[in-house]
Formats: C-alpha cells, sequence, structure tokens
C-alpha cells in the first residue's frame, strides 16, 4: 500500500496534522503516513522547500508528498501536483518545488482542477488529501489537473560566481535543529567552480580553510580525551544533503552554543567562498584585521 | 482494524507518548494510533477541549479518542468513558467533553470502573489504554463502567448575548499556531444573534466591520505583486471549524506578527460584537476616541 | 511484523526523522515505526538514557530501538547492538545503554561492523537503519558485529550513600514536559537505605518530609474546592518509573510554576535526603534558618 508524507506548517500543537490524517484513513484505511515535519516556520516557503527535498529521497518509489504550506487558493496560489523522480508531490504552486525542480526535471505537472464542487477553509485536508488518494488508489494526474509546464520560482536560492570564477557568494538557506548554519552552496557546485584549488570560506568574522568530511574530523584523538576541548569548536562540512553547512562540533544552543548563535548566522546572510590561485611563487593571504585568524587545524 | 487517536499534555520530549503507543500495540498488534496532539498545556482543560472538538470528526466513524489531560483519578476527577457521534471518547471527567456534548447529545457515558485490580501513577498507559482496547475489540461500555448521565462542565465557555440581542461578548479560547486568536463565538450562532444586520467586532484597541471567508480576501489582487502589503495585515475570519478568529495575513510570530501579538490578545480576553440597527435613517456610529479607525477595506 | 522505535536528538523540525522513516519502510514496507522522542536535547547523553529507560519496557518483547544521539562514528565512538530484556537496541557506545544496563544485564552486546562498505554522514540512517532492519527480518546479532562484553559508562548518575547510611545525595537527571524535577534515587533504591526511619529531603532551600504516592495527595478533599489553593503547591512523589521527583501539583510553567522553575533546580543540581534515627527519647531536628520550614502537610 502506499505511503503519503506530511510536510505542514502546523506545528505540534493545533488538531490540523491530525485531522489531515483522519481525513486520509477516513478514504484509505490501508495507507501509510509519515509525517516529515510540522515545525516548519509559518509561511516559510524556502524552508519547506530545503526539509522536502533531503527528505523525500529516503522513501520508496511511488511515495505521496503532500506539503501544505500556504495552501490557501486564490488567483496566484493555484494547487498544483507533481511527478517527479518517481515520486509525487502535491502542493500549491509558490516556489516550494522549485529547489527540487532545479536538479530534477519533473516527468509531469499539472495544475489541479478538482475544485469546483469544493468550498473549503482547509485546503490541505479538503483538497490535498482527496488528490493524495486518488494518486494512491493508482489514478493519474490527469483526472484531477490540467497539464502545465512552469511552476513559480524562488528568489536568490542559487549561489552567485562572479566572472572570473575565483568567488562563489552563497546564502544561509536553512538553520537546523543544532543551530547549525546550512548554505545553498553544494558540494556538485563547489567542486565544479573550485577545480582543486585553496580556499577561504568566511562567514561574519570567522574564515575556514578547510571542509571536514565529517563533524568529528575536527578532533585530534592522539589528544587525550580529558586534555580535549572540542565541543563548541567551529567547522564546515558538507551535510548528509551535500550542502555547506557551517557546524559547531556537538553543537546545543543551551550548552557549548551552536554556529548559528556563535557567528551571528541567520537565514539570507551571505557566504562568501574565495578560490586561490594554484601558486607558481607561494602568496600571501590578505585577512582583514577584523577577522579571526583561525589555525589551518581550524 | 480500529484507529485509537491521542491528544495529551505529554510534550514531545518525554516517553510518556511512547510508552503508551507500545502498550497499545502490547495488547492490540494491528491497531492505527494517530497523535492529534501531545502539545496541549499542561493540564490546560479548554485548550484539549478545542483541539479534541475540531480534530476528531475527520477519523472515521468508531474512532476512539484517548484524551490524557489531567487524568489523575480522585475523589473528585473520575474516569469516563463516551459515545457520541459515533466516536468514542476517553478521559478524565473534569470537562474536556463538555464543549463537544454541548453541541451534539452523548448516545452514551459511563464512569469507568477498572481500577480496582490498577495500581497506577501512569492512568493513560495503564486505564485509557485498556479501556481503548477493550472497545478496539468489540466490547461495550457497560462492560468497563456504569452508566451516568452528567458530565463536569467547563466554565466561561459560552459568548454572553445582551438582553436586546445588540451585542455578543465573547472570549479568546484558543490561540493556534499561527499566533491566530480564536474565539468562543460559532458561526450559526453568530447568524442566528445577527439576523443579517451590519456589525462592529471589538477587541482591544481594534475593530473590524466584515468577517472573510478566507484569509486571502483581504488582498486586492487588481494592485501589481509587488506594489501589495498585505502580509501582516489584520482580519476576521470564520476558521475552518467555524468560530470566529483574529488572525492576520500570513502570520508568523517571528516575522510580521500574529494576531495575538500584534493585538496582544490571549486566552480568555474578551471580543465584542456590536450589531447596528437595519438603518431607516441613517446613524453615525460612535467610536471612541482610543480605537483605531479601520477602513470597510479592513 | 516487528516494532521499530525512535528517540533522537533530531528535534521536530527537520527531515531528518521523516527521512529515517523513509529509509526503513524502503527496507521492510510492513514494519511498525513509534516515535518514543525526537527531542532530546542535543548530544544530551543522560537525558536520552532516562527516556529510552523509562520508554522501552512498555513495548513488546522483540521491539527493536533505535537511538540516534551523537551517533557519527570514530575512533572512541563504535556503534552497538545490544539485546536485554528482550528487547534489542542500537546506538553509539557513548553511555546511553549504561543505564538500563545498571539494573539488567544485557542477553549480548556487539560492535556493529557492517561498516565497510557504507560511507555515511548520516549513521542513524545508513548504518542503524540497516541492522534494525537486519533484527526485524529475523537476523542475528553475531551477523553484523563482534561480540563485546562491556559498554562506556555515564558518570554521576548513581546516588552517593554515606558511611554511616544516614543520608544519601542523588542527582537531578531529568526535567520533564511539566517542570517536574527526577533525581537518580529510584524507589528500591531508598527503601533498602530507609529502612523504615524517618527523612527529610532537602533541595535548594526547600525541605520535605512525605514521599506522595501520586500527586493529588497533597489535596484536602474535606475542604470545598473552591477555597483550596493546592495548584502550584510544591510535593515529592515516586513518579511512574519509580524515581524519586520534585513536583509541583498542576505544574505548568506559564501559570502556577514548575518545580523547576519555583525552586529553581536545573540538571545535576544536588537533592539531599537525610534519614532520622528511630527515636528512643525523641530529639530535635535541626533546620537552619535559611530553609523554608514546611509543615508535615506539605
Amino acid at each position: 500500500m502506499a505511503i503519503i508524507t506530511l510536510t505542514t506548517d502546523f506545528g505540534e500543537k493545533d488538531h490540523f496534522a491530525g485531522a489531515t490524517k483522519g481525513a486520509i484513513y477516513s478514504e484509505l484505511p490501508d495507507v501509510k503516513i509519515v509525517d516529515i515535519s510540522h515545525s516548519v516556520s509559518p509561511f516559510n516557503i524556502p524552508e519547506a522547500a530545503y526539509i522536502i527535498q533531503n527528505g523525500y529521497s529516503s522513501f520508496p518509489k511511488g511515495t505521496i508528498h503532500i506539503i501544505g504550506i500556504d495552501a490557501e487558493i486564490h488567483a496566484e496560489n493555484k494547487h498544483i501536483a507533481l511527478k517527479l523522480d518517481d515520486h509525487y508531490f502535491i502542493c500549491a504552486n509558490n516556489g516550494i518545488m522549485s529547489m527540487i525542480c532545479s536538479e530534477i526535471a519533473p516527468e509531469k505537472i499539472v495544475e489541479i482542477n478538482i475544485h469546483e464542487k469544493i468550498q473549503t477553509s482547509f485546503p490541505v485536508l479538503d483538497v490535498f488529501v482527496k488528490v493524495a488518494c486518488h494518486i494512491a488508489r493508482g489514478g493519474t494526474l490527469d483526472v484531477i489537473g490540467k497539464n502545465i509546464t512552469e511552476i513559480k520560482p524562488i528568489k536568490n536560492m542559487v549561489p552567485f560566481v562572479n566572472e572570473d570564477k575565483t568567488q562563489i557568494i552563497g546564502n544561509v538557506i536553512y538553520i537546523d535543529n543544532y543551530g547549525n548554519v546550512v548554505t545553498n552552496i553544494k558540494r556538485s557546485f563547489f567542486e565544479t567552480i573550485q577545480k582543486g584549488r585553496a580556499f577561504e570560506i568566511s562567514a561574519r568574522n570567522y574564515t575556514f580553510k578547510r571542509i571536514r568530511e565529517k563533524y568529528s574530523d575536527i578532533v585530534n584523538f592522539d589528544i587525550p580525551e580529558h586534555k580535549r576541548h572540542d565541543e563548541g569548536r567551529k567547522l564546515v562540512v558538507f551535510n548528509s544533503g551535500n550542502f555547506l553547512e557551517i557546524a559547531v562540533y556537538k553543537s546545543n544552543s543551551n550548552t557549548v552554543g551552536s554556529a548559528s548563535t556563535l557567528l551571528g548566522l541567520g537565514i539570507m546572510d551571505a557566504v562568501s567562498i574565495k578560490f586561490i590561485p594554484n601558486p607558481v611563487v607561494p602568496k600571501s593571504i590578505d585577512i582583514p584585521a577584523n577577522v579571526h585568524k583561525i589555525s589551518d587545524f581550524e
């Protein structure tokens, strides 16, 4: 039987998520329902886009993903359903799918047109559930919508590269549960521009010269455990979704602090990567006086 | 197989909700368990009453709802089970069910009397789970309790209407995940008193003269999108549960603000509706000097 | 079909918990997945240990528990799987299991050694899920790991008893959703030391002379309800997990306050129990001047 996932900004307290599940089970008693998140910040499209992009692909092919963010229908906010990477997505046409679609072309997009008979102030429950159950029963997208070819984009989600390709300027797009700061710079994009050159990553007053493979790579295991002070140290990794992330080792906002709090980084703040020419003659690197110098080990 | 829902104040962190599910699956491996909410404010009966009233009816007939709020049994807090609207509810007799019961008469209420053999400091797990599984297996309420005819009421949950029916005074009963402010004034009640008259809704220093059908009705789509400033605008709607709600368009407490924060409205605060006689001769409306005048469009 | 539970510090917002479930269903479509908690404080081993110890035993024998806290593998943080009390546990060898293992000896412990082929920055999803599904299909621990006999301990989790057994000094190990303060003093341990003697429990400036059987034991039901002021009163109970707990009746941090906020008690703070010799001749009890005297009823 199909799986239907839920990604919404309903929060953990209100009845909305529970009611949506009740409506699904009323139509399809044997379906599996899985929460991806109900704690997307209210109306936060980029956050939802990041969560669904990183969450969907662990599910089996054929999974149906309901995304309930800013779902009230009006002239400029139609409902859509997509088939992409053998998964189905149901959401408003408000930019949520543009992050995934920039990497994987959708097989099919339809604008949902089953609204005529539905008077609703709760479109996730009244419209998205109906569409999801239709797909779960093996129904086609053509029955519930008309083909469209374009979806609404999100602005500012692609990092900037200067003309001579010596610098990438990206943005913070997500701050995770550990306070780690996720940028829109993906590993593949970074490596295409880097071409093996050394680099310097700057965010606020901090610079980093290495990208770690995992968080604990910052620990020097040759030092006895009781003499180490690694918790709370800042580092850069490619995270499990392959996004460049500024992190803190064993981060916890209430104790050692987090990358977001320690560096003062919030959503949309800039993170810059300068590439250093492969030196024939070694060159000194200018670091502004107000920039903390971080050892090569950092 | 039956569905059992959970509505509690256990929170998201403690093991209580997980342990309750473990106990249910230990008795009934094939049942479906659905969380409605575990984030009811501790011991907050009206909040739980609102959530269960709005959450239960999307579930199929026969669903069993466990409500775990203030469930410790003592002389004045007995355990009850109800059949109502073809759903089952198991909770303490502390007022939680009085909001639903004021609209739909229960078919049957029993005071649970299976406690003799149960020594417990976790009644939801030790008593409510047992009762829920009994019902899920097709057992009757008579086996686990004795008939009663009345349940404990919640105070102050019904709006007040003055004698000549020119004014309703309601109260804030719930603040949702978006910070929207829900009152105890239901659409049917409002319309019965209104009888087509114009009206003015007052809360703190704000007045509203319209009730919207949906949130985006406040947007003037004739204005180009980049010139609009609708996010954060205040409005009144009947929400998806048909309660009068003071809302903010695309509300978010961290960005544009929410109705609760912007208007300074909290639980039990008053919201008043004055009805204006259908004029033979048009009359001026008195607005106190300290009340913000809001255009008809607002 | 098996049940797999999840206890993590992933939080409620990120995609991690949802993605983990997707990975499990991809391998085993018919398994049941139950969340115990995703809101363990980041990297908080003692908190996770408390939650899993109190959560696991309500589940049926054979349940598989994935604990995703501080799970990144490195030289000092191996992955382990245990069989204990007919349940299976999969986690990092970082102390999480030491609290359960101090009470119940594990039948078998293995260090997981399936990592050779797995390059991962998300070990819960890539390693723990694989192990859990292997066990759920009836696989043995020997196939996925090599036997070990010891696991890493957590420090400071056992209460101190003085030499002449007149005093126990315990610590706060958990603060629950109600703000109640849980110590590491278990009922069985307390009773073994107490041997029927009277006692005085001290925490900060407060003392208590009674341990209640349930929270509402503090209420005097002979006083009419409207004249009582019991909400917010402090008391000591053995909680549903049999840990000594300093609690507040109908506790709510936002209204009447909680034990944690009212007494100013945080994690690792000391709680002392002094035993009073069974008097042949009655003796006076010294109470320091700065200690609030609390009536015997309290």
